[in-house]
């Protein structure tokens, strides 16, 4: 599990929340009108752009930003040298029935079991991660249409709020209040916008890069096993996908 | 028909509605001089970037937003099955005459029945997919166009309408309702923009990625039928098209 | 001619002009120091950006967005037919002195007869399209540059007025219409900038692309020419060019 | 020299002077420690981005978008065709000594002359060229940089500005001058910004595409001569690096 | 040590600083809540958006800005001309063992010792160079996200300050300070945005692509190496990655 995540978003709403509250009279804060035209208008606006299978997905999709399981590159590497070492060994189908924890990695192990041709399996591999790229992109632009639906919502919720202040300022003592409660939907659509869904997003854009960079190097090392190149060579190769400083340990590990 | 679309726009307006509503005096929010500067401001600009049949034609434009009918892509991966079956057994020929709901797959079909080489029927719907995308971003572009004239123009208004309250304040009671006024021209291009063109343009991108995607499908489809790949390898090669989770069901329907 | 263009821009600055006049007081509306900063110091920045030669070029790429005379694909696959039908029958050279409206097929055919190489001839066309492109984006630059400089213009006008309110505001009366005329250039740059430079700007953009188009259908006819390409096969192949819609007419025309 | 550029920045500039003194009181518009926060935070910021040595080499870039002495692409065509003429017929060697204007024109000969295949001299402008783009870039994104800081800093300025003022507002009468000097940096971030740094990077962002294509240019005509093209069609061809309505000039000319 | 950044940052923060001094009471400058807010906040969301372990790097990342040891194109000539001049005389084997400061010109070495084949010797180092800038740009991606994280921030800030001093408005008095405060957060934000996290980023992004040429220069320097170019040619062709003015110095050098 990602805790980063967890804790960032909680820690920046919580210092928010914690702001308003020192001020005293947080009760100011909290307007139902206020909050069903941006957090309503929010929704309706994401809702009309995918399809509602897309939209109840969604969920599960900014789950994943918490809950996203890193394969560290340096397991894969372990793995894709041993699996290198038993099919130069005892030749690949050797690899039949092998317990593989990646799935990409899996597959492409399967693949080469049954027999396609090493261009095939390339081919193949390369189509599922751009297919693979493409739909995790469709909920990454979701959470961005909500980071910049949520702030446009405010805007229309307070310039609401100021036509009806400004066109009724018989009591002068209201107008204070008043603006106060106009400026609050700026306010939520900043907080939603800012604090929640484009910090999900970047997540989530990181976590497909390095989800691409790991299924990079799970490919080459599928054409590598499947070509019966020497393990510890592969092995050299590979080390290039770590950053410099934990080269080392990766090479001794192995 | 896409009942999101349409959903979530009647939605957003019906919440930014019903705020004026509960607000009290729904009235003080029409105003048709306002009105006439966002809207016909905008359609103006709108016109002068276009062609007279392009602008007739966004209202068609639109409706696709909301009436786009999506193939599936597991249909398609049934119906290309199916077709490469029994092109198998019986050669490409006896495809001829036969019942094919996507359009561009019976396009790629007819080609291969009209005897075309393998590399001119991929090139042919090749082109025919870029031109098709081409054309599509043109309507995609207007409602772009939209919303970044319709904030534009509401900005216009509210500055003619600021610069004529404050070069004319002798009555300080005025002030308050002349400068409601000048607000709403900015209300009503947000709302144009935010809640209708920009979610429609939106949509719009996301339909013709589907398509493009589908497209893609149908192209490998119909290179596979040509070249007589026996059908359970394109139908293994093809579910790569559809996420993780719904592969199964579409390997075991066909 | 292109009559929307003309309709938009002048449809969008009349609708903003009446409202300006049944506002009353249109006098207020006029201010020379403020139209001299933001009309001087625009073509000050503008000019600045290109060379003189450019600049004063601009007024006839301005009308080009006005007086763009539109190729119809269709009258081109038409005339691309009629071309191949000639020189199936007779031979290249027997399209020697044929009146052939658009400049630029014409300059293709007189490279077939001229005898160059079908690769040559098509490398030359793309290169002269490759640099028409980058010529217009020259103009294009341009009024997206005015489009930036006159609300920039506009912003400095408004700040110097504010400074100049601000300082001196001894008499409170005086207050309000100061602030007015502080006002008005950001207007005038609004108003440049969205009802005038960026539609022109968008306008080129549309033209560009649909003169791209018209030189691909006709680089492609070209090359189909010079080989003896079926005139039938050729317009089969061109329609993928036209909307759907209109390629039933495109055929039966032929 | 590039008159255009130096009368455009004075021109833009002048013009808001003279707005000022005509408003009166022109010495309101100078605060020592205004222009301190934007001048001097904005040469911070750009020094913290680039070595010294960029940054002192950046007066030397500013003044090429003034003293760009501009190769035209009509007198490199008439060279180069002189050129294929000699080489034609005394051999490229006859080449050896003549004086060449354009440095890289030069370059291209002289690599030709010292006996490289034409493959390598090829590669070698090539690479040239690219690496001189990259260099030029680095000065670009320097007045970038200043156009996107010195408004920043004038917001930071104004709002220092601001907090001070309403701090302390036991003079009524100061609030308004108070308020006038926190300005005074927004004004003179956007002046900096507006009509002098952004122009810049956009001259010299058209300086370097003409050269680019210049460049381009020589690279065919150096090709051309290395093969022994005949200069008539090498002339045809490079026409094609000229507008529409100077061609006939070109080919006249030579 | 690349003293430019650390002169600039500290000098863009001084100028701020002493501007707040000079005016006085720069107390009223410091807000525990409003730097809670904006620092508190910022952290919050740039750490939701990495690893933890990310997020702990990237002070090691932003000393990089400051510390960075930049290799000088000349001297990196000079050391690859040297290389080859011995492998040249004695054979590539002659390397092993050599001092070579620049650590991918030793990789490269290294990998040619090894007795590698030049392709896979130049595919190696591309793609090391590959990864290595992907690694790079999480970081800049991370001093990105605090630019625009803080001033979002900053504004959240202001907008909790205006609702509570508008709701609260019985001390006319107080309002003019409470105003100033709420404003405070959105002067940290600009502050930390564009006098700290946005010049670091550019400051990266500068150093990557210096990097970068740097091991473009390298890696054709391997590749001359191991085919045995002549020392003296190579030296002619990696001239171009230095500026027109700096060749001669290093011609001579050499």
């Amino acid at each position: 599990m990602d805790l980063a995540t967890l804790l960032g978003i909680v820690g920046a709403i919580g210092i928010i929340a914690s702001a308003i509250v020192i001020g005293g009279s947080a009760g100011t804060f909290v307007n139902a009108p206020g909050l069903l035209i941006v957090v309503g208008g929010t929704i309706g606006v994401v809702l009309s752009q995918v399809s509602l299978a897309q939209f109840l997905g969604s969920f599960k999709v900014a789950m994943a930003a918490f809950m996203h399981k890193d394969f560290a590159a340096t397991d894969l590497i372990r793995e894709a040298v041993e699996l290198a070492n038993v099919a130069r060994k005892e030749g690949i189908l050797a690899l039949e029935g092998r317990d593989i924890e990646h799935p990409f990695l899996k597959k492409g192990i399967d693949l080469c079991i049954d027999g396609h041709n090493p261009d095939v399996v390339a081919q193949m591999l390369e189509r599922e991660l751009d297919l693979h790229i493409e739909r995790e992109e469709t909920g990454i632009r979701m959470f961005k249409s909500i980071g910049s639906s949520a702030p446009a919502m405010g805007m229309i919720g307070t310039l609401i709020g100021l036509v009806q202040m400004l066109s009724n300022m018989e009591d002068p003592k209201s107008i204070g209040p008043s603006m106060a409660v106009a400026l609050l939907t700026t306010l939520y659509g900043a907080v939603i916008a800012n604090a929640f869904a484009l910090p999900i997003a970047e997540k989530l854009k990181m976590i497909l890069n390095d989800d691409r960079l790991n299924k990079m190097l799970i490919l080459e090392s599928v054409s590598a096993i499947q070509e019966g190149v020497n393990p510890r060579v592969l092995q050299q190769s590979l080390v290039a996908f770590l950053p410099e400083n934990s080269r080392e340990l990766a090479l001794e590990a192995a």
